[in-house]
């Protein structure tokens, strides 16, 4: 069983000043890389681990993309990066992942973070006015939903661990 | 302006037997995965390049997972491809795309194309009773999910035209 902390629900957004909401956007993309390399060097299922990599080069390039908007938005000013997390806070994956029932349980994690991670930066789109930066937003989150589908395709298959194996070639 | 056959809507799929669905579904994922080809090789834009061609990858797998779904569906059965299409039916990109306006049309026409076999996927699950081909079903589903939100991330920025190339540095 992996622990995951919950982090606040997304109404808590309210609470938040915009500089607040990005610092702790570009937090959670960096989190994220961090998480999807971590993932894909302790996962033994080859197919998977260049899917996870693709994810983490992805949330490096939004964490670039929030950086400039902050500087764009915020000039001068140094990014704060509050404590708080909406939404699962996705930690580095430290030991090697033996049981199949740990690799499921991480990607039902990472598809919960990735789906409010889209409702999160649509949220945000409400709270700028500039025609610019809500298109850059509304992008990263149908970047996100691409996230989230790509791992649910590949967790539906994972449920039925026998038939996978067969599929992908895996194992003996 | 970029003209596409807009194939049959989706509820046609009533009409035709679970063997011809299977042909339609692997014609079409040949056809997608020869379009993102043309597309990835006609495209000047080297950041969708590498996007379009993971694209094309993918239909491929999907190709394989359908007609090993074929063989075990219906052993010693020849694969009967119907000249009918659901949805658009995308042709190779036949020369270089120079207008903007012409590849945002065509990931339109894409994302279009994505949507439909996402349906698609789902309605054949419904005519399938056996729970390993309906799980392989709807992770295709999710799979031209991701599709559809990937493009349409890209799409999105691609309309603001002169903020996308600043973002990524395109052109002079």
């Amino acid at each position: 069983m992996v622990e995951v902390d919950r982090g606040l629900p997304l109404e808590k957004i309210e609470e938040f000043s915009l500089e607040e909401l990005l610092g702790m956007a570009i937090k959670a993309e960096i989190g994220a890389a961090k998480f999807y390399e971590s993932l894909a060097e302790n996962i033994d299922i080859e197919v998977l681990k260049e899917k996870i990599r693709f994810l983490a080069k992805e949330e490096k390039k939004h964490e670039a993309f929030l950086r400039k908007m902050y500087r764009e938005t915020f000039p001068d000013k140094e990014i704060i990066f509050p404590k708080e997390h909406i939404g699962p806070e996705l930690q580095p994956v430290a030991r090697k992942l033996e049981e199949i029932e740990d690799v499921i349980d991480l990607y039902r994690w990472a598809m919960e973070a990735e789906k409010i991670a889209n409702e999160f930066y649509l949220k945000l789109e409400d709270r700028v006015d500039d025609e610019k930066t809500k298109r850059i937003l509304r992008s990263l989150a149908n970047m996100e939903s691409a996230h989230y589908f790509t791992l649910k395709a590949d967790y539906e298959l994972l449920l039925d661990w026998e038939m996978y194996s067969q599929m992908m070639h895996i194992g003996p």
